[in-house]
């Protein structure tokens, strides 16, 4: 398996999967297509059982969606989604047989931080993981997913928080708010999941699947609703304000160049 | 705007209410009625964006209702309830388009803590917040809300324990429960909430009242479910074996004392 | 009340049932047989309100099903349960009157883990509580309660990890995933926990139930749902895979033996 903007190695039934979209890893067409065909081939081959998803760039598992290539990226999610949008097409991911964990290191924001909690089990590394929800800054919602499974995982008042806040969240409190998995040092990230992958993928892919099916029923969010999130970010993303919103943060704010994105939740400030 | 229980201080587009009904700041028919023309007046200025409820008191945020005065403060719902429920009118509040922050120094129980759980977020000091759902000590059941916030945020088995025990507990343990949003000194909380508020109050209105509509529609109770709940508290508080302990924690215990109310959950051990 | 592998102490209204099933305290016909008896006449005894369960052996709390044994124990069920099925009989004490408290010490996995879900609060020492799901391990999936109760607790992604991995958690991470309500120092858990369930015992039970009846109509999963788990055990436990994986546990990895069973997180490893 070659892809652009993904690096895929092997080891018996795990493989890992590095997103390498340079300059900052932001979901455009080029990243989503090669998602899209990943899972497929992964899903076809009944050798592969467990997937771990990394980052090729030491400051950011994935920036966000590239705001400029909207209609674009999204027409690339329908192979799997079944219809334009990257809310369904996370949410086709969470359903997958495969089970699929990230291991973030760098920056995870907006739609980044949407494909992370679609994953299975979210490990980051304490140094240097920073997640945020940013969209009502820019005067749009999250409409990938993330409304769905933080309100559901961390609750009413720490989901209102992380979404109207926009701000910058260190692994440790995310790990505190029941966000991810659990946040462990960078010197042990990579040995203690290439431990778990190798695990769950050695134990009966039939139990597996009982256990995943049964806890999906429980916890995930039906297509509709996801649908629901996905119409609203397109709306507010043709609303003026918000248009005028990004338009600058793009022009005066470094808005998706890799220094503007560095310190994203002060350029946000600087914006309002 | 002025009240006889709220201090309000206007700074931009938030909204600081200080909560002043001395001696303990019980929630009787004086402060039902200020919170309620506050909030009809705050909603109808379409200048203010957020609003931060802070206590005067040192030692109490808000002790609990008035036990002598249900169905006054009852009555003082109805503008904004619809009807004689102090539930309706904290989920009232959960759906407002002002976004709430609790700033928590002192102790909150029973409806107080049930006013802070509607609220959107919750922040208390290490050093001073107490946090309880002591009613059933009482006789009595969370008639405000409460079993439905808790149930939801911090799960069966510790919706139960606080519930059961009526125990105080500092921030430190809320925060690990997922009860509140953090705890954090008492030095940083008023900066970190100022900060907060002004930053959530900057970003557009609609991309706000999106989320908070979505999340809202996944994690707040139904209507009905409120009314259940605040029928139950009415028909125990009618209930001979709830009347004698509250007469008797009125009488003998400092109930609804500020020396009684200082450790409360003792004085519970000596009335059972 | 005097059981084979209850040993029962009664303070007042609470009672301590410590579970006596030598050598590993395993859930056999026996363990199932008397907790349905202590059960039936513990509720039907007005004066006990609080019951609090506890390990006779320092390193088991209870091991898991007797996997040989399993139609024998699920006929014990039926005079509690209504059918035969561990889950059902969990989960109708989840319902009951009682309110019951786990005091873990010692290793509690698979159906072992189930009983304490189904508990209404669970409390464990930060040096000895072992928690494990591992039933994937075997080709099984946990069929009595246990997806239920820990999709809700922890969430999709803390669930699906547990459930998948089968691993060893201690009691501080326990606690961090909102799996039990606290941990604490071996010294302190006794007390702690004595202390609470006479509290609890002397408030009304009036209000206990009115308190315990909401909670469990908010979070209780319904008798559906624990019976499609409970078949979907079944049916993996008649699985040649299965049954050819637990065969060469019992054999060859010391499964359902005390040396075994110490670690059993890397037995599993081996049998992979």
């Amino acid at each position: 398996m070659t892809f652009e903007t993904l690096d895929i190695r092997r080891d018996g039934a795990v493989v890992f999967a590095t997103i390498t979209a340079a300059p900052i890893n932001l979901i455009g067409p080029a990243l989503v297509r090669d998602l899209v065909s990943f899972v497929i081939e992964a899903e076809a081959d009944a050798g592969i059982q467990v997937v771990v998803f990394k980052s090729g760039d030491p400051d950011f598992f994935i920036a966000h969606v590239d705001v400029t290539r909207i209609s674009e990226y999204r027409q690339e999610t329908i192979p799997l989604a079944g219809e334009p949008s990257l809310g369904l097409l996370f949410r086709r991911l969470s359903l997958s047989r495969l089970i699929t964990i990230a291991q973030i290191e760098g920056r995870v924001r907006a739609a980044g931080n949407e494909f992370v909690l679609a994953c299975d089990m979210r490990f980051a590394a304490l140094e240097t993981a920073i997640f945020a929800q940013p969209e009502t800054g820019y005067g749009l919602v999250p409409g990938a997913g993330g409304m769905q499974h933080l309100a559901r995982l961390v609750g009413r008042a720490r989901a209102l928080e992380i979404m109207l806040s926009g701000e910058d969240y260190n692994a440790a409190i995310a790990e505190r708010y029941g966000w991810i998995n659990r946040a462990m040092p960078a010197a042990e990230l990579d040995g203690f999941v290439r431990a778990l992958a190798q695990r769950i993928a050695k134990f009966p892919a039939s139990a597996r699947n009982g256990v995943k099916t049964r806890v999906n029923s429980l916890t995930l969010a039906s297509a509709e609703e996801f649908r629901e999130d996905s119409d609203l970010f397109l709306e507010r993303s043709r609303d003026p304000v918000s248009q005028a919103r990004t338009q600058i943060a793009l022009q005066q704010h470094g808005f998706q160049t890799r220094e503007g994105e560095l310190d994203l939740a002060r350029q946000l400030d600087r914006l309002s």
